[in-house]
């Protein structure tokens, strides 16, 4: 029988135990536009990506490309894994979608950390010059590494969605996982919690040769072109719905 | 065990290798509209249709005749197979349509491009005399195909629905496909907006010998006609919805 | 496995080719009504019903005696069957009903054509003196049939729910099908229309010995009455409904 | 694999061909406040109980004793059932539960006839001292029975809910049932109508050595009880679903 | 296959026939308040969590470690379990819950009353200065320990949800059980109904020594705590929400 969530790799990756980071898209778009911003800069390959009838039926177009919006990538020698959606995890697709995920992590012997890059949304957020990054671990080990690298835990809360069960569905197979939540605007897009993610990342790999300083310049326009998009895609979804929902037949003749 | 989506083969069609045009009822109507001018003008025989539990009980009538309403075509040569409906997909059926199709194009030996038609949606469509067409193609031998013919491509962007889905599972199948989207109307049926999209296939088929004359000719009066069937049907359909949501008996005696 | 539709024969039902006439529940109640005055005048016989757990959870009384509201009927020579039903068709089981009567027709060896009894709501109803009768084939041999008995054809347009499904049906299995749609009002009982469908119907039964005389006379007394029904139906359905809903429990001590 | 409404008996209940008079919450609670009434005046033994995933999670408390909402009782003789409710049957435990409770009565021998107390709302309650009782009856039997016993039949309409269906799943198996309506409020718990219910049923049970006095002299008590439970209920509901529906973390430390 | 909901235990636990103390949220979170002070106070281990895809995707951070919302609890000696919720549990969640509850109850053979603490919601807590507990028993036994332990017992009434369907199970599988509840405020939390709650518990529990005295000091502290947790919980699991539902691609580049 075929899996809910199915990974595709295409070509014949190799991995040489890699650190995993996900972004996925969440508040203030951080992990989506920090996991963007660096398989481009990097020039990262893209090795596959994720499918389940779960998701949107949805494609994305980049320099006239189709692609999946669900995708892997990884540098050159398989040490770094890199997983980037532009759509949105339904609800129902969270526990497939982390269960599958967390048994590729398995089978090809990921034993570094596997690190979820989020937002942290702030009201004040305004009067935030540099975003504090945040962090959670889910094993021990997890945590001794998050002090070693002298981030600020989240001490008391909760956490919910797609990197909450990656966390727990790791831990259940023995894998470190960490969160990096860097705070955010609620509403907004913010390239400047993803630059400030990228930055805590780098702590964690430190081969990671990526300066976010380009990101911070186009912070403004990144912000808008994000906006524009989102109000389109907003859109269009909205009349692809109705299209779809009207199920009369539509005559021609 | 029978399938969710079943296409129908009536008759004993032959295929030569051909090229698939689909035209489902999507914004502006584009896909219909010229995929139904297509096979009257052409004279195309109807070579099945295309059944499912997922799609709405509905049956059309053209010249007195019971019809499916999503139906296939062929010329008499079995080089060109037209796939057209004239009711919308709901969104439930748009993975086994698409798996359904895709599986068929790979056993009647596709080899062709599959091309879809659809509407791009222009605010400004009022200001626009010729509408252009703008592509998507699902492989690198597809993009060298549109380069060829120089069409625009869609640069960046999403497409959403039975047409991205129908790219993707062609190139699981590593059938070249490609998407035409012509500039239309947002909300009204669009003759226009059909006959760029009908100019641009006759740059991959040129055998396609169809003058789109009458389609401009007849545009307003095609908009009314299918302003008018837009009307009745969703009269019709509130209509039978009343009458099949009302579950208690209704006695005569 | 027990079907979701059951075809319930009572007695040992006897059928020499017969015609079958469909009347169920829909706009202005014509196929109810004209379907419940011909077993009635013609004093046809009960031979069964059909049942399914998609049906709504109703009986119905007439004469003091307790009926399924979905019945079938015969006459003494088994060469007439009627449907008549007293429950219209939830949206969920117009498949699986359609299939079922189509695979029950094949195998009581039907040969003449299957006829359903509809409503083709009119706005100017009310000027209109005598009701047309609009006819759909689904076969070339039905079409042949209708042309002779000079019913004007339903020409271009849409038709949806159970009688769409069933004209297709029978066709998939080669059995003629007609649809015989009575102009009638939209809202309102229309014993007129069920009379126009009526003597329809004699056309193509010529021995269907049945004067629409008092069905016309007692037009408004069937009306009201019908209105009634559908009013205290309407009632009842929201009280069960109340009840039905509130599943907290209800003590008495 | 286990039933989806299961008839749990306890202890090692005989039958000696019982009646069974079922009583479950409708409008004016006819049916459980009857049926209560009996199993209490009479010390019925509770014999058994009827449990579904498709009820509400709900379990009664009576005298300090845990009990289930949906109880069998039964006489020492074993000639007499009770089927009582205190819960509303979900729409979607009618057919099951019907079918699960024929099943039974067939399996225990059942060959008196099955009778399901009712009420029958009136909008003039008021002005009617006396509650009359209606009678429908599932046989030609049954319907010898309520003329002989001078109850007024049914003559039209249509019933819906659990027992009708109740009469036709004891049609099906050859066992008499009928219903009994008591006419009632339409929307205040009636037991005056349960009353009349109960006297009905004397009927067709002589040695039912009940007096319905205390029933009628407690009315005025029994209707503010009840609806103060209904209240409560209504309350504690909405209370434990604004609970349930929250499931985000509620934390304490 | 796998079980709907998973009850699993770390390490290796060991149980010398356990009093079972059950602490879900429910109104005025009086089972999670008094079940997480219990396990504070006396430093218990835990020993497992509840695992399921019917509860939502939600994990918890106390003191910068990663926790599941739902988790066991032991004392050294195994003689006390403590079951504790910080997500409510879905209603769809209750049958198999208390189902898989019930069997490990079971299997790990308690002997002792399983104990659920829950809140009684009273419109004039803000009168009540000492809290009064109530209590439900599921057999005869639980009922005379109750009494010999002078507890008041609900006498009439219904419950509904987790605990109701707790007793019902354990009561299937002889296994004693009983719920005490104590009255607390319709909305807000209550530490002070948690602390009688737990006063009540050491009726059953002679040896265990835990002073509700800090309980009830740090009540406004708690109660605002608790509060601010409600409204942060609301808010991000709206914003969760929000993000999740939006399914269309969010793009970057």
């Amino acid at each position: 029988m075929e899996e809910v969530v199915r990974i595709v790799e295409e070509g014949e990756a190799r991995y040489t135990h890699p650190v995993v980071i996900e972004g996925l898209p969440d508040v203030g778009l951080v992990g989506t536009i920090a996991a963007s911003y660096l398989v481009e800069k990097l020039d990262y390959r893209e090795i596959g990506h994720i499918e389940s009838e779960l998701f949107p039926p949805v494609m994305v177009i980049h320099d006239g490309k189709l692609k999946n919006p669900f995708r892997l990538y990884s540098d050159a020698s398989g040490s770094i894994v890199v997983i980037l959606s532009e759509v949105a995890v339904p609800p129902k697709a969270v526990y497939p979608l982390t269960t599958a995920l967390a048994e590729w992590f398995h089978r090809i012997t990921v034993t570094e950390p596997v690190i979820s890059l989020k937002g942290l949304p702030m009201k004040n957020r305004m009067e935030i010059d540099k975003p504090e990054v945040f962090a959670v671990g889910n094993t021990d080990a997890a945590l001794v590494l998050l002090k070693e690298k002298q981030l600020e835990l989240l001490e008391e809360g909760f956490i919910a969605g797609t990197y909450a069960m990656m966390l727990r569905e790791c831990s259940k197979r023995q894998i470190s996982a960490i969160s990096l939540l860097a705070q955010c605007f609620p509403v907004y897009p913010d390239p400047g919690a993803a630059a400030a993610a990228i930055e805590a990342v780098k702590k964690f790999v430190p081969t990671l040769a990526v300066d976010v300083g380009e990101l911070l310049e186009n912070a403004e326009e990144i912000k808008l072109k994000a906006r524009d998009l989102m109000q389109e895609t907003a859109l269009s979804a909205s009349e692809m719905q109705k299209g779809m929902e009207q199920d009369m037949p539509i005559m021609y003749r």
